[in-house]
C-alpha cells in the first residue's frame, strides 16, 4: 500500500473519538501511509483491540510519541488535549514535520484571549504567528503553504461557514444569536458521569451558557470579515443533544436586505465547493444528512411574520467536518491533492 | 373508588399520547372517577389491550362519543385533533359538562388569526369568547369560574412561563428569539415516516421554521402583558430532539436591567407556585429533571461577554405541563381542589 | 409529614441510581420518614443539587454514615457496592436497625460460592445465616420476620419469577437458557467508558458471557424448587440494550407438558399478586410497559414448529422491581403495611 | 463516470431503507453505472429530495418500472415487498437482465413452505428452481453462474454464517436456540405506529415469537449441511432493539467437542474471507463494530459452569451484510469482480 510518493502521516493522541475518526479516514486514503499512532497510556496495545471495528484494516499498535521516527514523517495530526500541541509543535517543525493541530492551541491569534480562556500562557508564539486557521474554504491558499494548521473547532465551523459570506459583504448587522446543538461525541471519550448514556440520553440541556471556549474563536472569525463593524454582540449558546454525532447551528440574524439577496450570496459563494451544500431556499437540513461525511449543509429561512429577521440552519458531523474530516481536507490542500480525496463517502442514512 | 362527591370525568379522543397521559394522571387521582374514554376507531377495544402498561389499573374499553351518558359528566377532557373541540363543545356545555380542551380550538381569541393558521372558520365563537386560556399560574381565578378551558400548547407554556413576569414588568425589550426544542412525542402517535425511530433518532433538525401554529399563541400571550409595547419581533424556531419527552425553550432576550433585577422578579413571582421552579442564578435545567412531572424549571444566565443580553432556559415535560398535567391542574382549580392533587409525582431519573 | 408511627428510614450509599430511585419511592411514601441519606464522597452536599429532579421534594444533604443517629432508625436500605453491607450489618443489627441490603452480600447462602464470585471471605456469616432472600412473592412470611433482607439481583428477579412456579411443580426439565437483556442503568452511575452514550447507544452486545455473578443466584433459586432434579444446565447470557431502564429475560425451556398446563400454573400462582402480571397466552411484553413500576410482566409462547419447546418472556424495570421497588415492597412486608403502599404508580408510557 | 465496460444496474423499489442503502453502495462503486431507480408512488421525484444525504451524488429521479429500458440493463436489484419479484423476474430474465432479489421470493426452495409462510402460490417456479441462495461465502461459484440470486434474509445471514461450518462438520447436535435481536430499520420505512421513535425507543421486546418467516429459511440452510441429522429443533426468537442498525444473533448450542475444536473449525473456515471475522476465543462482538460495513463478526464462548454448552454471538449490519451489502457482494461475484470492490468501508464508530 505504501509508496515513496505517499504522505507519511502520524496521529498523535489517537485513543479518543477524533483519533479513531482520523483512522477511519486515513487508513483507506489512497495518498497516505499512516506510519504510527501514538497514545501514552495505551502504548503497546494493538489499535484494533481498542477499536475492533478496525480489525483487518489496521495492524498498528499505539506507541509512545518518543518512539516515532519523526525524520521520515511528512505530517502529524495532533488529536491531543489542549496544551499539548503548543508544547510539541516547535520540535516537530524543526524536524520538518508539518502539523495539523485538532486541538485549540493555535486557533486564537490573540494571546491574551488564549490565556484567558485556556488558563495558561501560550508557549509557542512563533508557531502561532505562522499558523493558518484551517477553515479550508476560506483559507485554501494559505493552508497550502502552511506548516502549522489550526484545525477549527466544531461549533465555529458550523457557525462561520454560513455567516462569513454574509458578513463579508456587509449584509447582516446587529446581534448574532448562535443557538447551537451538539451530539455527545463532542464531549470526547473521557469517562465522565455527565456523558453516560443514562445521564445524557432522553434529555436535552444547555451547557456552558455562561461562557464557552468556542465563542472567542467565532468572534475572531466573524470580526475579521466584518469590515464595517456592523455586528454587535455574538450570543453563543451550546446545547447537548441525545445522539452521538452531529451539530446544528441555528443562527438568528438581522438584515435589511431581502432573503433573495442573502440567498444568492450564499449560493454563489459555495457553488463550487464540494463540501458546502446550500439547500433550496426555505428548506432546512437535518444532521443525519451529513452523518459520517465532510459536508456542511445550510438552509436559509425568513422568520415568520417578521421583517428582516432570518434563521440560518447549518449542520455538520462534528467528528468529520468539525474535526478529522476537515483535518484531512487541509492535508489534501497542503499536499496539493484533490481536496475531496479520501473524503467522498456518502452519509450513513438511516 | 367512586363516591358521589367525586368528579365524573370523560376523556374524549383517548388513543393518542395525550390520551394515555391523561389516563396515567386521572386513574389514580383521588377526586376523580373516570367514567368513560372515547375513541371512534378503537370503540369496543379494551384500553389495556392498546396500552398494556395499564393492565390492572383500567377496566374501561374505548367507546363512541355518542355512547357517553353526558348528563352525569362533570368535565370532559378533549384530546382530539384540532377542529373537533369547537364542534363538540357547545353541545357539551348545554348538557352542563365543563370542557378542558387540549387542542388548539380555543387558544386564539382572534378569529381571523385562528382561521389563518388552522384553515377553517371558527364554529363556536360564543364558547370561544367565554373560554379561559388555562396557563394556570396566570389565570387561576378565571380558570376556577370557567366552563371552557383552552389548555395551552406545549411550546407556548415553556415560552410564556419565564417571559411573562419580565414582560409584565416592562423589563425586556426588542426582539425575543425563542429557540425551542421538543421531544418526538410532541408530534403525536400518528403513523408518520418522519417520526419513525429510524428517521428521528440520531438526528436533529429545525422544522416549521417558516411558520408554526404556536407562534400566534405565544404572541397573544406576550402582547397581553406588554403594556408599553416594548417588544419587537418574536422569532420562534422549533426543533425536533431525538428523545421521547421534554421541551426546552432557549429564550434570547435583551434588557437594560441587571441580571439580579430580572432574577429577583422571576423568583418572587414564582416562589409560591408548586409547579414553577426557578433555579439558582446562573444554572440551567435539563429536560429530564421534569420527566413525567408537571413542573416547569427555569434558569437565567447572562450571555457571556455581552451587556444586556440574557439567555433564559425553560424546560417542561411536553405531555405533562405541556398537555395532560396542566389540564389536570386546571381541573383541580375548576373544582376547588388543591392544585397539586394527583400531580405530586417525582421525575423518573435516570 | 413525620409522625411517631412512621418508619424511620435511612438510605446508605445514596449517590448511585439505586439510591436516587429509593429517594423517588421513599420520599412520597405515606408511612416512611426518611431521616438521612449517606454518601461519603458527597457528604455535605444537598441531595437536590446532585439530583435537581428532587428540588422541592427533599431538603436533605448527604451525610457520613458515622453521623447517623442509628438509635432512632427502624430500617436501613444499603445501596452500597458489594462488600460494604457485610461490614456494616452486624453493627446495625446490634442497634436494632433492620437491614434491607440491595447489594449482593447476603444473596448467596453458600459461602464458598460467595467467595468464588466476589473474591473475598464473607465477614458476616451470622447475619448471612439469618438473612432472607427477599423475592417477596416467594418469601413473604419470612420477610415479615427478618432483620436482614437480601434484596434479589435484577436479572435473578426477572428470571426466577416466571420459572419458579414451573420448576416447583416439576413441569420443566433439561437445560434452561436464560438469554437476558438489560438497559444501561444496570451498570450503575460510575464514570466508565463502556457506558458512555457514545459507546453504548446505537449498539448491542453480549457481556459477561464467560460468567456473571447473577448466575449462582439464579441457580440457587431454581435448585431450591427443583426437588426432583429435573433441571440440567442453566445458561445465562446477559446483554446490554441501548436504553436506560428495563430488563427482559427470554427463557428457553423444555417441557413434556402442554402449553395450557404451563400457562394455568403461571396464572394461578400469580393471580392474587399485585406486582406480577401474566399476559394472555401467546402475548409477550415490552419493557416499557413496566417502566418506573414495580411490576413483573410475563408472557408464554410455544416455539414455532416445535414440540415441547417454550419461550417465556419476562420484563421488569431493573431499578424498581429489580432493585429499589422490591426493597420497598420488602419493607412494606417487614412492617406489616399493605404491600403496594407507595408502589402503585403507573408506567411512564411513552 | 460511465464506460462501456461498466455494469449497467437498476434498483427496483428504491424508496425504502434497502433502496437507499443500495444507492449508498452502488453510486460510488467503480464498476457500476446506476442507470435508473424505480419507485411507483415517487415516480418523477428527485432521489435527493427524498434523501438529501445524496445531494450532489445522485442526479436521478425515481421512475416507473415500465419506463426502464431493460434492454441495456445488466443487473436489477429488486428491493421490493415480498411477492413482486416473482412477478417481475421471468420477464427480466427474458430480456437478459440478471436479477438479485432482496425480498424473500426466491429464498425457499420448498414451494409449499413458501405458500405457508407467504400466503400465496409461487408464481415463478422455473426461476425459483434456477435461483441461487446468495450466502456468498457458501455459494460463491453458483452465484457466479446464476441469473437469479435470492439474497438471504438478515437474521438468516447472522445465524447461518457461524453455524454452518459447525453443522457441516457434525460438531453440534440437539437443539439450536437462536435468540436474535435487530435494530428497528429491519422493519422498514413504512409508517407504522410500532416503529415510531416514541414506541420503539427506550423499550425492548420479543416479537413474532409464535412464528417468523426467517425460521424456515434458517432451517433450510442448516438442514442442508446437517448430513447426519444431528440437529433437533431450531428455536428462533427475534427481538426489537432500540437502535437503527444492527443484528446480533446469540446462538445457544450443544456439542460434545471441545471449544478449541469448535473454534479451530470456525477460524479455518473463514480465515480467507474478507467479510467474516472470527474474534479471539472468548471475546464477543458488539453490533456497532460492523455498523455501515459488510462484515459479519463472530465470537465463541463456553457457557459458564457447563459442559458442552456453547454460546456463539454473531453481529452484522442488517442493511449491509443483511441486505444491500451482500447483494453487492453477490453482484461482484456474478460479474467476476473482486468481491470487496465498493465494499471496503470501515465502520462508523462511534
Amino acid at each position: 500500500m505504501s509508496s515513496s510518493q505517499q504522505i507519511k502521516a502520524v496521529i498523535v493522541g489517537g485513543t479518543g473519538y477524533t483519533g479513531v475518526e482520523l483512522l477511519r479516514l486515513l487508513l483507506p486514503h489512497p495518498s497516505v501511509e499512516l506510519i504510527a499512532i501514538t497514545g501514552r497510556s495505551e502504548a503497546g496495545t494493538r489499535v484494533d483491540s481498542v477499536y475492533p471495528s478496525l480489525r483487518g484494516a489496521c495492524d498498528l499498535s499505539f506507541i509512545h510519541p518518543n518512539d516515532v521516527d519523526w525524520q521520515q514523517v511528512d505530517v502529524a495530526f495532533l488529536a491531543t488535549p489542549n496544551g499539548i500541541a503548543m508544547r510539541m509543535t516547535p520540535e516537530l517543525l524543526e524536524q520538518g514535520v508539518r502539523v495539523i493541530d485538532l486541538s485549540a492551541d493555535f486557533r486564537l491569534q490573540n494571546i491574551s484571549e488564549y490565556e484567558q480562556w485556556y488558563g495558561e500562557s501560550h508557549l509557542a508564539t512563533d508557531a502561532l504567528s505562522g499558523a493558518v486557521y484551517g477553515l479550508t474554504e476560506w483559507q485554501r491558499e494559505a493552508v497550502g503553504q502552511a506548516n502549522v494548521i489550526a484545525n477549527p473547532g466544531c461549533y465555529p465551523t458550523a457557525v462561520q461557514l454560513p455567516l462569513l459570506p454574509l458578513v463579508a459583504q456587509g449584509l447582516i448587522s446587529g446581534d448574532v444569536v448562535a443557538d447551537c446543538k451538539s451530539g455527545v461525541s463532542g464531549a470526547g471519550r473521557g469517562a465522565n458521569v455527565g456523558t453516560l448514556l443514562c445521564e445524557a440520553s432522553e434529555s436535552f440541556k444547555a451547557y456552558g451558557v455562561g461562557g464557552h471556549r468556542h465563542l472567542p474563536e467565532i468572534q475572531q472569525g466573524l470580526r475579521a470579515q466584518d469590515q464595517d463593524g456592523l455586528l454587535e454582540d455574538v450570543v453563543f449558546t451550546p446545547h447537548l443533544v441525545p445522539m452521538i454525532r452531529g451539530i446544528q447551528a441555528t443562527l438568528h440574524v438581522r438584515s435589511s436586505h431581502s432573503i433573495d439577496e442573502l440567498y444568492a450570496v450564499l449560493r454563489e459563494r459555495y457553488q463550487d465547493e464540494a463540501f458546502v451544500d446550500v439547500l433550496p431556499l426555505g428548506e432546512t437540513p437535518d444532521t443525519r444528512s451529513v452523518k459520517g461525511t465532510n459536508v456542511c449543509r445550510i438552509g436559509l429561512v425568513q422568520a415568520h411574520g417578521t421583517q428582516g429577521r432570518f434563521v440560518i440552519c447549518s449542520v455538520i458531523d462534528n467528528l468529520v467536518k468539525g474535526a478529522a474530516g476537515q483535518a484531512v481536507q487541509n492535508m489534501n490542500a497542503m499536499f496539493s491533492l484533490p481536496e475531496t480525496q479520501g473524503l467522498a463517502m456518502l452519509a450513513l442514512v438511516p
